[in-house]
């Protein structure tokens, strides 16, 4: 798709301008934050950002900057989670891990760096009115924390070996994977600015929240499908951690039929935007994604 | 001082307004934030914000979410700076530290929390303008991120043990304490929405540069001469980690000088301000600080 493929490369050219110089001092921290940003990601969730906006009928450019802030809190995600206290993962996207390639000491700063520098990237963009920034700060600010992202993962750290019903796991998927997927999407949307921001944005939390549970899911699958060559990270690591799947909970048939219908659900909700052909393709690549 | 109490109780009374209920499922990540932060700090960065403020012709409620803000993002920099992989601090204001109290993986994520939420506190306000708060997280961020705070513990973490010149010294100084303090008071100017704003910033910047150097250089020497007992803290922390100080370098009396006239500057800086008394006052306080 051309238009993806743009999409990724607009981001790409635009993620590092932020950067400070990397004076000797205090370098290390700023290129492990680089070397996690340029792991090679799908860059899926700044891609969305992006075709929100232009969903909404604003110019893709006017959301870069908060494309870019959305993959800087992804990142940031990954760096910490990837740390010995948490997941203890090596490997990621068939790289060493940040703390296994600059140390632990600076991966944690590199992590917190690229949980802040969202924001100065939003406060600070030339494309987007006052206001606008301050909408898109607020949805991912509450998003990604306690009673989001953040609180997804505490209940993945605090569950693992334990009892969970089928209901808290989904309410984790939500917390862990949907709500930033959620602000990406509000992001574009507030980027756009748009009078029919209000219904635009219902309909993006909707699609998101459904996209979130399929693509958690997608993950689970994988992760006893797949094999390590082709993720370029571990399979077979939730079993490992004893952490909660819905492959594990519910079995790989039915974590199958639920990542279909969730797609099919957040499909449905694109309906409500006036052309969406371009999110609804990247929809079902992501369903039928092998890494 | 009656003024110093009530702004630190205002703070207090605001604190946790903003924190999500509860929830069983991940409670511990919130309970691990609130505990940090009521664990007794001194409240001198959220009290400059509404001094800067008021300072500024502003009413310091204003401000007061702004200095929440400032709040959580010092107590996020205390419990990151604490886990084992940084300086594994089991004490902290005569307390466990976070990760002692909860575990490592929720001090992580308390953490992490904690330094996202000044963004969602600042662009929730509803005592600002978006113009005003987009000022304030635009400093803040950039304050706080690689070139500004999380650079000064990089240079902290990496210069343990190794060769480090005087001039470097205070150029960490300046990153790891003295941004933050210097967010503090631009935040709270920019909340006063002063029509000498740019004035007024100015002069903040340049007293919070030599207050914070100040404040660090007193941190050394109570490190070396005050006891554990009144610290609530380990004492001769820093030798033991072989860390770089003023008093290692410059020896103790120097560094008594030299927090003396630092001091000194940023009271001199003051003076552009209409009434700066009380914040002087707090500066003076600072100086014959015993823990």
């Amino acid at each position: 798709m051309d238009r993806l493929d743009k999409y990724i490369k607009m981001v790409e050219n635009r993620l590092y301008d932020i950067f400070p110089a990397e004076e000797p001092d205090h370098a290390e921290v700023i290129r492990a934050a680089k070397y996690s940003l340029s792991a090679g990601g799908k860059r899926i969730r700044p891609v969305l950002t992006l075709a929100f906006c232009e969903m909404c009928g604003g110019k893709p450019e006017k959301a870069l900057d908060a494309a870019c802030a959305i993959e800087y809190m992804h990142t940031y995600s990954l760096i910490h989670d990837d740390l010995p206290c948490m997941d203890d993962d090596d490997l990621r996207r068939g790289k060493p891990s940040c703390h296994k390639a600059f140390g632990e000491a600076t991966a944690l700063l590199a992590g917190d760096a690229l949980a802040i520098l969202p924001f100065e990237m939003l406060a600070s963009s030339l494309e987007i009115s006052p206001s606008a920034a301050v909408k898109c700060i607020r949805a991912l600010s509450h998003l990604c924390g306690m009673d989001g992202m953040i609180g997804g993962q505490q209940t993945d750290t605090a569950y693992a070996g334990k009892e969970l019903s089928g209901e808290t796991l989904i309410g984790m998927y939500s917390r862990k994977t949907s709500a930033l997927i959620k602000a990406a999407c509000l992001c574009g949307v507030y980027c756009a600015e748009s009078p029919d921001e209000e219904r635009y944005a219902a309909l993006a939390e909707e699609y998101a929240e459904d996209l979130g549970l399929a693509f958690q899911i997608i993950d689970d699958i994988l992760d006893v499908t797949s094999s390590a060559e082709v993720l370029g990270k571990p399979v077979g690591v939730d079993e490992k951690l004893d952490k909660h799947t819905y492959v594990r909970t519910f079995g790989l048939g039915r974590a199958e039929d639920a990542a279909g219908e969730y797609t099919r659900k957040a499909v449905e909700a694109l309906k409500g935007f006036p052309d969406s052909e371009f999110v609804k393709n990247i929809t079902m690549l992501l369903l039928s994604r092998k890494k």
